[in-house]
């Protein structure tokens, strides 16, 4: 799907809202409409097909703009992009306009309204939530290749880090030799702040590497991703140092169990709820699941976190196209926690796993 | 200055504002007003000493937060820290909050306000702008303490840097080098995407590093910073592989020249306006002032970008205790690009640079 259809999604979902146009400013979504990738940037995108949507930008981005845009008109204002995009849009004979509240500040919220006539300044700007946010979450085939790259990169990096996961290393050295890999490797950078969570740490659901030392025994959670083509990657795999305990192979084989059971839930048509039940029951027979303190996973593309969430109770159904993490975790305070996540693709019968690296026990 | 003086200032700004009450969400605020380094949290700060002040965050934190912070109550809820704050607000008597509209979406505040019942509600949120992170603006001795660790350590990491700097190296696998020195002596992230640029890409103000590699003749600008205990550095050095051009070193001198200008119009009580204009004026008489397409400088803290901003005619005044960047730079597009950038301590009577790594001339 090319740019023009999914600005044509945009429309039809602005129509639906009842608006004439919508106001883009959250950056990944510009992104996704228009392709490009500057740091200051707003789209006026008017329902009317004869008014051309504008990308509104500043003068460091005058031929970066020109280069990526596509199927827009580049302007360049030295003031905020948002607020000429409004000027614009005034003039335009547009009375309506759509704008994520989600992601508008009061303040910005109050200056786009100063930039419209005192006349037509009342009933203009209309919160019609994350619409095109939600439009990323399924996937179309440009998109999934991407996803599918940084995804074998993130697996190509773990396949290939054992030899760093060894006692006496810190966490911090770990993650640096991932990311060192990432890097050369062609992702711009990492997709949040590498997890190394070792030995008690690894009971942490968000034990981002530290200068602890790596224990001759115990666990080593590894949950990372890369940005690579502006898509990012995400997966997590936990492994052991050393002997395990009786207690540490049944934790780890209950989170294995309940993951691929996620996965086997996820196809086109089932909610979030019932993906995050799928994997949830498993440790609740097994009488652990007060240990599973998080939800199931998370939509992932242009952000590693988008839609659909998959969390109990949650009844938005899945798509063919969305790209979701499965990863279920127990996390025993003071003791060991472990991980296991994959990417997996949607599909209209099931699931693809994007993230194929070995889930099977590894003793190091 | 101790947390409990910083509660001080801010408690006093609340009531010239004439509210009753801070809501602080802004992460940096948070963490300097209490310590606390968590990913979600809320500040409630009554104006009135006999409430005491709570910290809102969720059950991922709950060590975390009883361990970091200080002279405040922490409260663990399970939903939106800023929401839980503003339910406790409304039992407490308060009927006048003030909250930051540059950092609260629209959505947040509508949430906000349904979280105060009816017959309140229509008037307890009044928009005070960024009260706290104005308050950051001046750093404390423990402040600059860190600050002066950060400054120090970007120097350490560019002295170290120049047998990287060789012709054929990808500009990536510079910022690679700096990126994992600097993470291997402490620093927990850079402190924004290292900028290497090299060549015609020196042209560029924003010229990330990228895939280019280093010309055997030409310009190499380094952009860089670390995040150490928190707190941000920001420098840059431009540095010249193999002979220059007469042109090269006319424009590197006219940016040191403007460069050194600025920090000597540094004192308390000049406006940023005023060093800014002390370095331009120096391009301007050198005619080169069109290439210096940016402003002098900002402030630096726990964030990379803070106030006070050091840019034509504005008119804050500088005060003993600010840190902000001196960067002027001139860029010839197609050509080359030159940009020199210290981190200053502004005194009642100057500048103390806290970068002192050279700025002279520097051929490899």
């Amino acid at each position: 799907m090319s740019e023009t259809a999914r600005r044509k999604q945009a429309v039809a979902a602005a129509r639906k809202a009842g608006v004439d146009a919508l106001l883009i400013t959250h950056l990944p979504d510009v992104r996704w409409l228009c392709g490009f990738t500057g740091s200051n940037a707003a789209i006026m995108l008017p329902v009317d097909q004869r008014l051309r949507p504008i990308l509104v930008t500043d003068g460091r981005y005058t031929g970066q703009a020109r280069a990526e845009a596509r199927g827009v008109k580049v302007v360049i204002a030295p003031k905020s992009a948002a607020i000429a995009a409004c000027e614009w849009m005034a003039k335009s004979g547009i009375r309506r306009c759509g704008f994520d509240e989600q992601n508008t500040t009061v303040a910005a919220l109050k200056q786009m309204q100063a930039a419209i006539p005192a006349t037509l300044r009342r009933k203009i700007f209309q919160p019609v939530g994350p619409l095109v946010s939600t439009l990323r979450w399924v996937k179309d085939a440009a998109e999934i290749a991407r996803m599918r790259a940084a995804a074998a990169l993130g697996c190509e990096l773990f396949d290939s880090i054992f030899e760093h996961i060894v006692p006496g290393a810190t966490e911090t050295q770990v993650a640096l030799a991932l990311e060192y890999k990432a890097r050369l490797a062609g992702a711009t950078e990492m997709s949040f702040p590498s997890i190394v969570a070792s030995g008690p740490r690894s009971a942490l659901p968000h034990g981002r590497a530290s200068a602890a030392k790596l224990p001759r025994r115990g666990f080593v959670t590894l949950d990372f991703g890369v940005v690579l083509d502006g898509y990012c990657s995400d997966m997590t795999r936990t492994v052991h140092l050393g002997r395990a305990t009786a207690d540490e192979q049944r934790v780890y084989e209950a989170v294995l169990e309940a993951q691929e059971a996620g996965v086997a839930a996820v196809r086109a048509g089932v909610t979030g709820g019932d993906v995050d039940e799928a994997a949830r029951s498993v440790l609740r027979r097994a009488r652990l699941d007060k240990w599973f303190t998080h939800s199931t996973g998370h939509g992932v593309g242009l952000e590693i976190h988008e839609g659909p969430r998959l969390a109990a109770k949650q009844t938005q159904k899945l798509e063919a196209g969305m790209i979701v993490t499965i990863e279920p975790g127990l996390y025993l305070p003071g003791r060991f926690g472990v991980r296991i996540e994959d990417m997996v693709l949607v599909t209209k019968t099931g699931a693809e796993i994007l993230t194929p690296s070995t889930k099977a026990w590894i003793e190091l």
